[in-house]
Formats: structure tokens, sequence, C-alpha cells
């Protein structure tokens, strides 16, 4: 029978439950080549004065500044040189009135002088150095322990060693300094459809995505990942895993199967071997989490859908990790931004909006909605953190202010695309920065009207752009592209077509207007099923094709709709720049006017 | 002979060199999960349809869609259900006119069906589902390849790999991915005096810091630090580690040791065994910067300042490691900043500027310049970055606007602190994200008074602190130390103190007027030369003393100084919050009045 989950937690009290299920801080000590980014547990006191000793500042001459007072220029004083100190060395000499010895930096201030002349203002000679300036007392002198004296607190706990700290740990002498451990965390994949990377697909299998996402994101939030084999949905195995899991690790996470129903076996594993705290949250998505202990280490379930399993555990449990290993607060890990333009979001229940986050024109951050569940696993990438949206909101605003929870290491690309995507884009999106959004030419072209795409990639006319509603933006010649048909184009065929709104399928609409159609999510898709027989031609870009049979057709232009608003950043001008010098070939060639203004809306 | 560095390069020119010394890159095949924070050496296309097959997006009923036309809440339909189809299986069922199979998330969808209902909206017995409501074809269903078709490029060259990133990979099934190796950089150790921490101390000796803040500075930039055995300034020894280290690794560094004087052993092998390229840049610190190569293998050698070593690696070095690992552009490891006060800069050479950050009231940064080439390793930590300073700058001004050069892991911190300094403050800043400038009562002001510190803890009266300037801010009462003397105050003692400025000095002053002194650069510090028998007593707060022998003379009060712009700064409220509850104790108090305004000027 399917349980419902009929009485759901507030956020706030499963952010509560997370917080007092949080692991046990421990205290390990790591040599000190070993502790960037981990965060001290105890304060460092200094057991030694830093310097040990009076030391010199300077390669120079160490004297007594009585002995050269008003010494300049036109007045050198001359001093006899009485011998020599060596950094590492313990002074074998004393300086006496009207001596001086020479010394090199780092090196201890021989007794009986207090002053270091740089040799910059002396000249030596037979025996004797003439000094060409005054000096004052301790000049050029670092005193015993003036850095930092014994007792003296040098590090605090709680603090992040990075190359600095770690510099100064090494100047009081620490080999090894006590830090919190990295939690171990139990990341435990779930689910008989779930397969290995490098593993073979057999039908109705998809590869594992969720023990790597988590996994990195465990990492990323400062504990140690530990990833258990893969488990079916078979009870005494997921049992057996699990167990073994809460024994080695401070914190079990696992994904997906989490559902009341009967084959969700993580949640029955957790309810009768374990102690269940609490399941469902009124959250949308991340409705079926649970909090529980399996022989009393902490556990959490996560949803199966990737962003919301990444979602979730940015939520909850990167905040347990965190405050097990003293890493960093919530705060740093946010940003605030502008809603780009007007997004629905359903009210009636808190909400999890998947966003992305782009940089205008003044360097300030902007965010648009990139996902509304649909599982999709290349939404991973569009995201960069997600928005929390309340129940009595229905939609965002553009202009809205709204703080978006990062995912570790996001950050707002160089440049942001929208529109057509082949095999020239590719190319000149390697090394950059971007995101491109591949979503076709119509869409491209709202996602730039809508403050969302610094640069759409567009095949659409400058009057189908108008039709649009564009303003502020411009239409840059940008290259074309060979396309033409593969598999049988006959009379009476069932072509594979990409969505409306793609430059091929315009092409392809009004060449064949009556033909019969199958729609695929791209060109590709649709020069795949030709291949697998599931439709008898396709109209698709040359480098598509990449078989044999492709008969060409004709060139089709993809310009490049820029918005005046981001003209100016640095991954705009430099992407129109190279794309200007691309070479063409492998079905794309370069127009003539590549680069000029075809149309101007201001 | 000392040479002396006649023809010194501009720093252009430098980093031109540095820019043709830079490693190779090199390519590996890391396991998916070891992939974080990597970048991507080669795109990575996806060689299968993602899913592989058409996938349910729900738990519920796979049927066709135009069997439930038109059913709602009212009129609901029935359909047979003649199986059910799980995750990770392949169907063994279709489903027919007036047909429905219970299906899971995930699971693919049986032939015949095109839609798929939710269970929420069903009600099932006696062999058939009741639905209550219809659907369009496709509603629910994730065709196969439209998340990601096969041959569709899923991750560009040059991507960093994040847990987002790594889950994409995860979809498309790659067990591995190619990326930039971690390039190998030698860190050798110089110079006579250098002593490991963990190793004890000679008179004349100290630890080797450079060493371990410049290999975590390597592997912050993303390369792989190899420490290699310290060695003396013996020319042989320092060859074979030397050409070890050029056989091994990718680039050689070291630090220190690298002016042209005749015990500077590392320049001489490089000039003698290897080819010198350029010895002496035109700038300030960082002069006897050396880059070369040894047996092919690039060298730089960085200047022996703690401070200084890091600066150049920032400003050449870091640079060379993320071009061959792949990593971010140095823009974005800048910030804009504006200087909080004016500060002398000497021109007549570009100079390297130290600067601390720390943000004003409304989240803007403002930037300090915390160190003159002292060589103090307590600078490391107050510094989070450089400004770069042009030969024909003298100062710069307050509300400059600058560029500070960021240190790895470097960001303001959420308390800027300066002023007094004791156990009760220790305390205080434990798990705190502060950075505290112990420099006395009347600097504390003074920083404050500049616009550098949030708040200062000071033991003057209303009256000195008004006679510094201070505007724009208010003076809390925060807590009281006790303080008496160690070691022998009597007649004709000799009093170590620590310097003019501080809350006890002030104390002493006023005591014995008298007295004849030596001055320490702590409290600490005098109280560590009473104990070593170079001055005769001291007057030191009780936590300080820490030894038998404390004759209490009495309570002096610290408070602290807010400032009005930074009041409402999540760091310093709770700082000033946790002050009104510390437990006094151990040589400290609070007084009745904790946390109430003393004066106030606004």
């Amino acid at each position: 029978m399917r349980k419902e989950f009929r009485e759901l937690a507030s956020v706030e009290k499963a952010a509560r439950v997370a917080e007092e299920l949080a692991p046990e801080r421990r205290v390990e000590e790591v040599p000190l080549v070993e502790a960037q980014g981990r965060v001290l547990a105890e304060s460092v006191d200094s057991p030694v004065d830093v310097p040990g000793f009076d030391r010199s500042l300077m390669d120079g001459y160490a004297l007594r500044a009585e002995d050269i007072y008003g010494a300049d220029e036109s007045e050198p004083v001359s001093l006899r040189v009485v011998g020599k100190v060596s950094a590492g060395e313990s002074p074998d000499v004393r300086v006496g009135d009207g001596e001086a010895a020479v010394i090199a930096t780092g090196a201890p201030i021989p007794e009986g002088a207090d002053a270091v002349v740089p040799v910059e203002r002396t000249s030596s000679g037979d025996g004797e150095v003439r000094v060409r300036t005054s000096l004052a007392p301790a000049e050029n002198v670092m005193f015993a322990g003036s850095d930092i004296a014994s007792g003296e607190r040098a590090l605090s706990a709680g603090t992040k060693m990075s190359q600095r700290e770690i510099g100064l740990a090494a100047a009081v002498g620490a080999e090894t300094v006590p830090v919190y451990a990295r939690t171990r965390v139990a990341v435990v994949s779930t689910g008989d459809e779930l397969v290995r990377p490098g593993g073979t697909l057999d039908e109705g299998q998809i590869h594992d995505v969720n023990t790597f996402s988590v996994a990195a994101a465990v990492e990323e939030a400062g504990g140690e990942a530990v990833v258990y084999d893969h488990v079916g949905d078979d009870y005494d195995e997921m049992l057996d895993v699990m167990r073994k899991a809460a024994r080695d690790c401070e914190l079990v996470l696992s994904s997906g199967s989490t559902s009341a129903s009967d084959e969700d076996v993580v949640y029955r594993v957790i309810e009768e071997e374990g102690e269940l705290i609490l399941h469902g949250v009124a959250l949308k998505p991340g409705r079926p989490t649970v909090f529980g202990r399996l022989d009393e280490t902490p556990f959490v379930g996560l949803p199966g859908n990737p962003i919301s399993a990444l979602s979730v555990f940015r939520m909850f449990v990167s905040d347990m990790v965190r405050a097990a290993v003293g890493g960093e607060e919530p705060e740093r890990r946010s940003t605030s931004a502008t809603f780009a333009s007007e997004t629905r979001t359903e009210g009636g229940r808190k909400r999890i909006l998947p966003v992305g986050l782009v940089e205008d024109g003044d360097g300030k951050t902007v965010t648009y909605s990139v996902d509304k569940g649909s599982g999709a696993t290349t939404s991973l990438t569009r995201a960069d953190g997600y928005v929390t949206v309340e129940p009595s909101t229905n939609y965002l605003d553009a202009g809205d202010e709204v703080v978006v929870s990062l995912f570790g290491g996001a950050s707002p690309p160089e440049l942001l695309g929208a529109g057509e995507r082949d095999g020239f884009l590719n190319g000149l999106l390697e090394g950059r920065d971007a995101r491109w959004l591949r979503l076709g030419s119509v869409e491209g072209v709202r996602r730039l009207r809508d403050g969302v795409a610094d640069v759409a990639a567009v095949s659409s006319s400058p009057e189908e752009i108008e039709a649009l509603g564009i303003e502020d933006a411009r239409l840059v010649r940008g290259y074309e592209r060979r396309v033409g048909y593969v598999g049988k184009p006959d009379e009476g065929a069932v072509f594979g077509v990409p969505p409306e709104g793609y430059g091929v399928r315009s092409r392809f609409d009004s060449e064949k207007p009556d033909a019969e159609t199958r729609s695929f999510r791209s060109e590709g898709g649709a020069a795949n099923a030709v291949e697998v027989g599931k439709v008898d031609a396709a109209l698709v870009g040359e480098d598509t094709a990449q078989s044999d049979g492709f008969v060409p057709q004709g060139w089709i232009s993809v310009d490049f709709l820029v918005s005046d608003g981001r003209r100016d950043k640095s991954g705009v001008r430099s992407f129109l720049e190279d794309a200007e010098e691309a070479t063409g070939g492998g079905g794309y060639r370069l127009p003539d006017d590549v680069g000029e203004v075809i149309e101007n809306w201001d």
C-alpha cells in the first residue's frame, strides 16, 4: 500500500532536525603541508619568540648608531671592520667604538652593535668601511620577539588555513596544527535502474548521476565522501550496505528511493531498522526527504531528481557537514540578484526554483529560472543555485531582488548565449567561460529579450526577430552552415525534425510543408532517428550528418543578436571577435560581411 | 664581490618572461570522483542518448492519452490494469485500448502507451484504475535522447568540474574525464639559518616559512607542490638538490638567496649551471627576482621576505601554474576597493603595497596598507593581497579606487578590530571570522578614525579619544582587566614596558613617571623579559603574568569604540553581544554598565 505524506514538516522544522542531526566535530593534527583549507580547532599560541634574536633586516654593516652621528654623502665616517656575521650563525665578534661588522640579512646583530647600515650606503676597502649616512639606534634591526612574542596568540581557533596562515604557523615552529577532521559521509546509491558510468546500459537502465554529484557536493562542503557500491532495491542487501555505511561513517546519505511506496526500500530500512525522525517536507521539489538514524548514525534521504538532490543537499545537508568541519557560514555561499523576467512559480507550497546567474553590463548579478522539475541532467549545468519561493508567491517579477543559494563551484559565466547550437559554436565555446542554452532561434531571441542571454545565435530574419518584441539590441552577421538531407527523403517519407523555432526546422517547413514529421528535441536527435530507422529522413547540418549519404540543399545563416546592455562585457567582445576570425570548413563558411551590423534596434 | 642589479627589467618584461617560461599543459584521465576542481582538457560529447529510452517522470499508470480524453474528478475513466513496469526493467507488457500499466518513476514506457497519469489522480481496485484527469500525449514522459542526444556536446573543453558538471558527465556514462594534469612544482628551501617547523632553533636560526606558504600557494593555484629538503648555502649541495628538482618537476621555485652577493648560491647555480634569463625587476619589493632555466626546466627565484615571496608568486608565478592547469583568469582573483585613508607610497619605483580588506556598512570593499617591508610574518595574516603602485604615485588618497590582487583564500573578515588585545579578547575572537590588529589604544582609535577598523578596544578616556579627532563613533562600556607587577618592582629597578599608546603603558607611566624603562613590542614581551632577567619588573595583566609572584595593583577598563558606519555589520553586532555576555574570571570582570554607551560622537 502506498503511504502518502499527510503531515508534511515545514522547511524550518526540517532545518532544525538537520541541525540536531549534524555529526559531532572531531579534532585531528595534520602536517602543515596538508593544512590548506582546513579550519583550526584550537588556537595556536607561539611557544617561542619570533624572531628568537635581534635580527638584521639588511645586507650591510652592524655598528653603533652613535659612531656615525652626522655622517652623510659629503662627510662619510670610517669604521674598522672587525668581523662578519652570516645568517644562521652565532656571532663570534663584538662591535666596539669605531667598529663595524659585515652582516647579512637575517643574521644576528653582534654584541655592541645597535643598528645596521645597508651596503648601498657604504664603500669599503683596506679593512675599513665608509658610511655615508647616519642612523637612529635600532634602525634595520628586528628585535627578538617583536614579530610574535612567546605566548602570544598566533592564530585563533576557527581560522581557515590558507597560504598566509600556514606561513605564520611555520614561523612559530608548528609542525602540525589541530584542525577539525573531515566528516566521513557515506553516499549510498540506490535504484535497480542505475548503472555506474563505464558500465553498459540495458533497456530501462540509466547511469547513476547522484552518487557522483552528491559525493562532489560533500567534498566541496569539506567532508570526505565514501561512495558505497550500487545496491538494487533488495531490502536485505540494502540493509547490509546501509549498516556498513552507518558503522564506517558519521553521516549516511542516499538519493532517490525515499517515497513511501512499497518499492522504496531505503525508507523501509530506516523505518523498520532505524529511527525515522521526519519524512516529508512541505517543499517542492524535496517533499520525500527523509531524516533519521540507523545504528545511531544520522541519515538523510535525498530526492532522486538530480537537481532536486543537490538543492536539498544544499538546503539541509551541506550545513550539517560544514558545521562539523568548521566551514563557512551559509551567507557566504549566497548572492543577491535581480530576477531577469517575470516567472510563474505556482504558489501554494514553498518551492525551490533552480536558477542560473549572469552578469549584466554593469557587473550586477541577474538571475533566471532554468528548470521546472524536468529531471533533466542537462539542467544541472544550467543552474548555479536556487531561489526559495514562499507559498504565497505566485510569480516573481522582472527586477525582483532575490537571494540565490549557490551550488558549490557556481559563479556567473563570462558569456551567456542562447539559441542555435552547432559544431561551429561548439568550437567557439571551447576554453571559454561560457554557458550556452540550446533552445533554437525563437527561444534564443526571447531569452535575450527577457534580459537573460547576452548573445543569441539565430537563423531568423530581422522581421521575425522584431515580431518577437526585441529592443536595445543589434543583429551582427555571423556564419553560414550547409544543410542537407540524410536518409531517404522520398515522396511519402516520414521526416525527423527538431522543435519549431530552430533554423533547420523553419527551412524544412518551407521546403516540405505537407510532409509527415516526427519531432525530436534536437537536430542531432532527428539525425540519430534516421540512423536507427525510426524515421526515413531528416534535414540536418553537414557536421550533424556525420555519415555518408548527406545530400546538400544549401546554406542557412546563423547571425548573432547582441544585447546593447551586454555588448561591452569582455566575454561578449572576445566571443564576437573570435567568431569573425573563425575558419570555415566542415560545413561552415563565413560570409563577406561577417561582423557587420545587419539591423539595429535602439 | 657584490654585484648590483644595474639593469632592472620592467614588470611588464618580467611578466612576458614568466609567460614564456610557463610549463606545458599535460592531459590526464582522472576518475570522475577525483575530477572536482579540475579543468576539462577535451570536450565531452555524449556517446549515448540520455535517457536511452522513453522514461516515466512519475509514479502512476502508463496509458494512451486518447483513452482518458475528457476525464475529470466528476467523470473518471476506468482502465484495465494489464501489468506493471518497475524502474530498471524492460517492460513485458503492452498497453492496448482501454488498458493501463502500473509504472514507477524512471521506468520505461511500455509499448502502446504514450502518457503517464500520476498515482495521486487515480484510485484503483479490482484490477482496474479510475483516472480522474485527462492528459495530452507525452505528458509525464521524457523521450529517449531528449536530455542529451547521442553525439551532442555535454561539456566543453575548458570547463571547470564542479558537482554539477560531474553529475552531467556521470549521466553520459563517463567513468573518467580528460583534464589538465596538475603541474609539478618544486619548492626548494634555501638558507643556512632556516630550520623546519618542529626542529629546535639555535641562535641565529629561524623557522622556514616560505617553503610552506609558497607550497600552499602552488596548491591553491592548482599545481602539485613537491617540497625539497632544506639545503644550506653550500654550492654543490644546492646544485644536487636543484638538479633533482629540475628532473622531477616542471617548474622549480626557491625563495631567498637570490641577491647577487657571493653567498647567494641559488643565483650562482642558475648563472653557472643553467640559463639566467632575467635577474632583477624594477619592483619594490621583488627586485632580486630571478627567472631562468636549469636543465631545461623553468626556474623562478622569489624574494626571501615572506610577504614579498607571496606577492611576487601571485604577480608572476601563479599565472604560470594556472595557465598550465587551465585555471581561472587573473581578473577573477582581483577585487576593486576604495582606499581607506591617505597612504604615502614613496614613488620612484613600481611598488607592491600589501593591503588588507574590510567591508564597510554598505557591503563595499575598503582596503588599507598593512606592511611596509618589515619582513614580519604576522603581516602575512594581515594582508589579503596587494595593490600595484606606479612609480609616479607618491601617495594614495582616501577614497581612491584601486584593484587589489588577492592572495589565495583571502576575503574580507566579518569583523576588523584594532587596539588592545588580551586574553579576554582572544577568547571572544575564537571561532569568529575576525581580524584583530594589536596596536594599543591610541593606534586602535586612529585605525577606526581612518575608516579601517570596525571596532577598537581602547583603555583611553573619552577626552583622549576625542583629542585624536574621532567622529561618527560611540564608546561602549566593555570589560576590566586586573593589572599588577611581576618581578621585583623595587626602587631603582629597570621596568619592561609595552610601546606608548597601550593601556597598561599609560597606567605604568602615571604610576612611575621617573622609572627607568626598556620598551618591548607587547605586554607579553615585557613579561618574558622579566622571566629571562632582561629587566627587573613589568606591569602586566593578570593572565599575561602566567607565573607566581603577580602583585595586583588594580583594574583598568577596556571599552569598545564602534564606528557608526559599521555598527550594523553582523560581525560587529555579534561580537558586541558576545562581549556583554562573556564570563569574567581569570583576571577579567564585567562592570555593571557593560554594553552602555559612554560617549557618542555624531
